[in-house]
């Protein structure tokens, strides 16, 4: 059973036109501002070939969150919500997670939209976004039900 | 500049019928196996209502994971690639993703089908799936462009 404590370090930090969680889009509400992805220089080769990539799945670390509960509301509605099924940056593993769209890139540099990290924020991991693999057909969408917008790109 | 390790627990544990990284499917083919995901007793509450919805993420922790390349081969084809462009379980932060489908929860467990971790997997992370922000019109797939199966759900 592994429940000692996981050891990470940051592969980069994200810049940010949101200096703090109460400029951040909401939960749900993708960021129209772009922001700068600096992986470290010694990942820099480790993007070889990633501008020929639309999207990519950004992870990053609440580096904000300080502690969580197992109930939390959210923005969509009034109701409480298991914290497992809602996106609060506040969780035991403080783990973000965004499928942004890659605008460009310069050098160890990643300009990426629809991100709404805070500036600071640690960087964890760039993938590939693999429709493929990533995309489900949802038959339930929980006590999202109604609530999803539709029709974003 | 947040270079400093982070700190982890484990909010969980992946009972898997793969028992090496050898029996496990290859990264970007699902596997068709149930997996039980047991979320420890502490965190059960997190769950609530989650069985309301057909598909979850799920972050975990690559504990076979030993060191890294920054090019890569992947079974897609012969060529070399940028780590950060790869879904390849050794990283900097070895942390696995998957969008799995939810097929039944007991208590704290949580039985999916999908998920290609191997046995033993510490689970880090659950969080709803929601298609409005999860979800990109990809318009550029980078090196995978042609390698994609089409028509998976």
């Amino acid at each position: 059973m592994e429940r000692h404590s996981l050891e990470l370090k940051p592969i980069g930090i994200i810049h940010s036109p949101y200096k703090n969680t109460k400029e951040a889009p909401y939960q749900g509400y993708k960021s129209e501002e772009i922001s700068q992805m600096e992986v470290f220089k010694e990942f820099e080769k480790a993007l070889q070939d990633i501008e020929g990539f639309s999207h990519i799945i950004v992870i990053y670390w609440f580096h904000k969150s300080q502690g969580y509960h197992l109930l939390v509301k959210t923005p969509w509605d009034e109701s409480l919500h298991g914290l497992f099924t809602t996106r609060s940056p506040h969780r035991p593993c403080p783990l973000g997670l965004t499928v942004a769209e890659l605008v460009a890139r310069e050098k160890n540099v990643l300009k990426v939209n629809g991100l709404d990290a805070i500036d600071g924020t640690p960087l964890l991991d760039v993938k590939s976004y693999i429709p493929s693999i990533d995309e489900m057909v949802v038959v339930k969408p929980g006590w999202l039900e109604g609530k999803l917008r539709k029709g974003r790109s």
